[in-house]
């Protein structure tokens, strides 16, 4: 059973269309359907999105490890992840049965579900919010343990988050929000099935989904300063196939710098405003059938 | 003539593309047709660049008005809009002949010129701007005399603005780094066909304008919290014609609000990150032929 269910907005300050899911939902209701569920609305780090940004000091999203949380830090973030910690999890022994965690993403990344475990909750879960909204992506960070990761929602038993764009940061584009309703929606009505023991009756298709592979970096000059941007071609096209050969950057002075790896993948993340200072440039990602 | 002009990006210190233009002229030099302009390449905000910020405390390029400049004020840009004021002005008695500051928006404004004057020079330039590069948006803001503009483009004996999008803050796209370089090229190649005198013997058309009328805020409510977003049927239509009755909000709770002005207006900066914390929803324009 999911009895108690976590949903969050605001994680980062200025991805705003789950900010005003949460908002909407607590001025107007969740839809009646989830009457049965045990749903608490939650906005995570008001500070930041009082000053229009992603994080005062420190990522909030990169807090809850368990050596994080262990380790005495100043930094405005870890001391709400303490608190958050304390109120969604703790983790590894939560109160919490599932905490969804709602961002947005300035790559063209459109409607995707992040899960961190491939057993067969989330295989469920990943087949029925397909099965319902066939234009999701569903992207698998299993490369580790799902108690490893550093991820707020992983103060809840279980926790995926969803992260839905492209929407420039600070910017609330209604085709995003209603991308962004539409799945957690889904994501509740997976678990009121779930619940009701009526997912067994029903034959969900295999779906499709992305595994992230690693993380890919822009080309730096020797004094670490960028010298390409993404390619035009790779632009926008998050998820789509990237064959050996295709472009991936244009240097600035105006050659193409194409893709080398062994077999095609899937770029996501596509220049993500965030993972800029980083110098990201996306992710890539293996196709499987779950 | 147009002896000296000073080329600046970074005005804004999230605002890439001008930041890539200057930095890639300063690196790989000028086109060469350009050899005969005495042209200056400026970063005006490094500050806030290395913060990734639009600004450190205050907006720049609000900062030049006489009042201002005047006015002692310990705001980072104000004391740096001192030190450009110098650099390139002194506004009303500049050493600089033209001033061109390179910005980009989180509208979909694709290429605009801004220009702050409809007299001959800036009828010219923007008839000739619009014939080598036809996509181009020329946008007049003569609401007010040209000196009493707080843009940092005013302190040239003349300024315009190079705005373009749409680009989320902080990120590289390179069609709009290509647009944004386009644009700069046919402004430069405008100032050599006017130093030679080139301009008389060419018959350049007239061309479409929008002139700036008013900024339309979003519907707020009693405790001055947002009531709706921009609908999605207004997202992205910057300067196609928006008609009395045609829906340009979506409230919260699912309702339309239809654009109830008299007549046609144009709008831009539809939904601009920048100016989100004024509530600002976007700016209408009228369509006018110079």
């Amino acid at each position: 059973m999911v009895n108690s269910i976590a949903l969050i907005g605001g994680t980062h300050g200025n991805e705003t269309s789950g900010i005003q899911l949460i908002r909407n939902w607590q001025d107007f209701g969740l839809p009646t359907r989830f009457d049965e569920l045990n749903v608490s609305l939650n906005i995570a780090n008001q500070a930041a999105i009082d000053a229009n940004v992603r994080f005062i000091d420190e990522d909030l999203n990169r807090q809850f490890t368990f050596e994080r949380l262990a380790t005495p830090n100043n930094a405005k973030e870890a001391l709400l992840a303490q608190t958050l910690n304390q109120k969604f999890g703790p983790k590894g022994e939560s109160n919490t049965d599932f905490v969804i965690d709602i961002h947005n993403t300035t790559s063209a990344m459109g409607a995707t579900l992040i899960i961190l475990e491939a057993d067969e909750f989330h295989i469920s879960l990943a087949r029925y919010v397909k099965h319902q909204m066939p234009e999701a992506n569903i992207l698998l960070e299993d490369e580790k343990p799902y108690l490893e990761h550093a991820y707020l929602c992983t103060t809840g038993k279980r926790g995926v988050m969803i992260e839905v764009g492209g929407q420039p940061q600070g910017v609330l584009r209604e085709d995003v929000y209603l991308l962004t309703e539409a799945m957690a929606e889904a994501v509740l009505d997976f678990c009121v099935a779930f619940n009701n023991g009526t997912l067994a009756t029903v034959q969900l298709p295999e779906c499709e989904v992305f595994r992230l592979g690693e993380n890919i970096t822009f080309p730096l000059d020797e004094a670490g300063k960028r010298t390409a941007m993404i390619h035009h071609a790779l632009q926008d096209k998050d998820f789509e196939p990237l064959l050996p050969g295709m472009p991936i950057f244009r240097t600035f002075d105006g050659h193409d710098i194409t893709w080398q790896g062994e077999s095609t993948t899937y770029p996501h993340f596509i220049n993500e405003a965030a993972y800029f200072k980083l110098d990201v440039a996306f992710a890539t990602a293996q196709r499987i059938v779950l």
